[in-house]
């Protein structure tokens, strides 16, 4: 696969986001959706933020009090035998697992696509009980005239979908969870298929350790039925491990592209292709047996979490795939694929 | 708690059940939805079968075949060290993890209560893709004229909740996935609550350990959304370690009454009640400290798992719970308990 990475890379660092608290830093700045406004490109940034210290035997954890409607901080100290602190993700305790950084939504704008305006100030930030852990990685889906955002709400009482609208990214409607714990990687379809919304969907299965795609109907967004296992892990390739949707799904002549990313045993994640049919979304066309892209800059390889390229959202113009993607859970990136030599790619 | 337990318990046992398969063996007929429907008590057994086996090294597992609609038989040898045979309901295998018996629905009838006619067929087996490991612990809700179903099917793709209905026990028509993987324990409200109906489920958080109540909302009993965290454990008692709603909840003069199931850190299953708000029944007016119903009999501490009493549904009549419940996961009990005992109970 032919794929041109923007010579700026990362095009969005963390040095670029002013952090929200005053007092923290802001170590990731990644997984972010994209859609167009008017003449703008618009991005919907996860920005993860932690108490900046200058302690490095204590960690810092910033957690929402949803009842203070403010941010805590707990400390642990990292000589504590009791704690586990392998994870940079997360610190195990005795009393639960903690986020080590606490990510809500930024929004930049750009007319070129490649220089962003950030905001200073979030967008959407941790407001409920569902999001005390953070929220993370937005998709946006345009439908009709109203952006529809499908996003993780992380607290202790799971890993769950929620949704928000927005005409304008101005102000923002939560619309609560539409896809209950553990369940991430949502994406709506941009339009109505033979009357019924979709949703792919990426619930767990503990029992049979299972991390795989699903998807689910709708007639209003909101209550969602009909689930069916959409695809799973194929063996032997960069997807052997788990998968799960990360565009929003577009049409093309000859059905839903989906770009996805799969995660092999080695903890690596890359993005794959997969078509649909354009009427029986559950219909699986084609799909990749090798990455359209995987980590192999620098960026893509080292930093807060590597050897990962995820995404939220790309934009398909002029038979480009034009794909916005966070870095090693730190840094976002920009790259482009032929759209047909994506196409001609999948088995 | 005063408990009422029927004399002739347990009321039905494995061996009073026809295999459905030739060359198999009952070893199970447990947990019951139960209903009433013009002069008779109906009951939706689990049965759970395997084929009889005459070796004691080789384990024989039975698994639904989709394509070929037919079950299919697994040999596992006892002697084979790659192979888990420490939990008696499932094997664990390099393969995957396989249930140990299959289980399907069949109806009993019976005009006193305690005396049951049990059909020789079933009235639903496994048929789909998601119930190739079989069909569990079915709940009845009478909703207007028309009992609706909820049933856990089970299958390598997950542990998912089905809806099924039928107007008379005769056909009985299936509606597709309401919870996806993995999410048991569905119960539904028996009427509209201020135009919605409501389920409780119990999704699994595998992140964060959790295996505990939510409610979720409906217009059509087939899609469901705005999922709120309902019930967690309570520390140091009977339902510190997971629950999940058992019977179907009923209503009382001081709000939904739900006869839920908890269990310990010794893998002690008991019965609790809990009571919701009768206008917004996500807001619990109160709940027990104390089992309503704990394993204490020979036939509910030994059997196939035992220490066990797990309720799929009751009956709320003269003043009573009249309450169907497995035993050990072998058999079904039936015990009587004072609805205004249990009200007083309730903290």
């Amino acid at each position: 696969m032919n794929v041109y990475r923007c010579p700026e890379n990362p095009i969005i660092e963390p040095k670029d986001v002013t952090p929200w608290q005053a007092g923290y830093e802001v170590i990731g700045a990644f997984n972010t959706g994209v859609t167009r406004l008017g003449d703008e490109i618009i991005l919907l940034i996860r920005v993860a933020e932690r108490p900046a210290s200058s302690n490095p035997d204590i960690e810092y954890t910033a957690v929402y009090d949803v009842e203070k409607k403010q941010i805590a901080v707990k400390e642990f100290s990292k000589k504590d035998s009791l704690l586990d602190f392998s994870d940079p993700r997360m610190t195990i305790t005795p009393e639960g697992k903690f986020l080590t950084s606490l990510s809500h939504f930024r929004i930049a704008r750009s007319k070129d696509g490649i220089h962003f305006e950030i905001d200073d100030k979030p967008c959407m930030s941790p407001a409920t009980a569902y999001e005390t852990f953070g929220l993370e990685d937005p998709r946006i889906s345009l439908i009709g005239d109203t952006y529809y955002i499908t996003y993780v709400a992380v607290s202790p009482l799971g890993v769950t979908t929620a949704l928000a609208s927005t005409k304008d990214f101005g102000s923002i409607e939560r619309h609560g969870i539409i896809f209950c714990p553990d369940n991430k990687d949502v994406v709506l379809f941009p339009e109505k298929i033979e009357g019924k919304y979709y949703a792919i969907h990426r619930p767990v299965t503990p029992l049979f350790e299972k991390y795989e795609m699903w998807i689910a109907e709708s007639n209003d967004l909101k209550h969602w039925g009909n689930h069916h296992y959409l695809m799973g892990s194929a063996e032997g390739t960069f997807d052997c491990h788990r998968l799960g949707a990360s565009a929003v799904p577009f049409r093309t002549d000859e059905g839903w592209l989906e770009v996805y990313h799969g995660v092999d045993d080695d903890n690596r994640y890359c993005l794959g292709a997969v078509l649909f049919d354009i009427k029986e979304p559950w219909k699986i066309i084609g799909r990749s047996d090798k990455p359209i892209l995987a980590p192999e800059t620098d960026y893509e390889i080292e930093g807060f979490f590597g050897n990962v390229v995820f995404n939220c959202g790309l934009l398909c113009e002029e038979g480009k795939l034009r794909i916005y993607y966070g870095v090693a859970d730190t840094s976002i990136a920009y790259a482009e694929i032929s759209l047909q030599e994506v196409m001609d790619s999948l088995k």
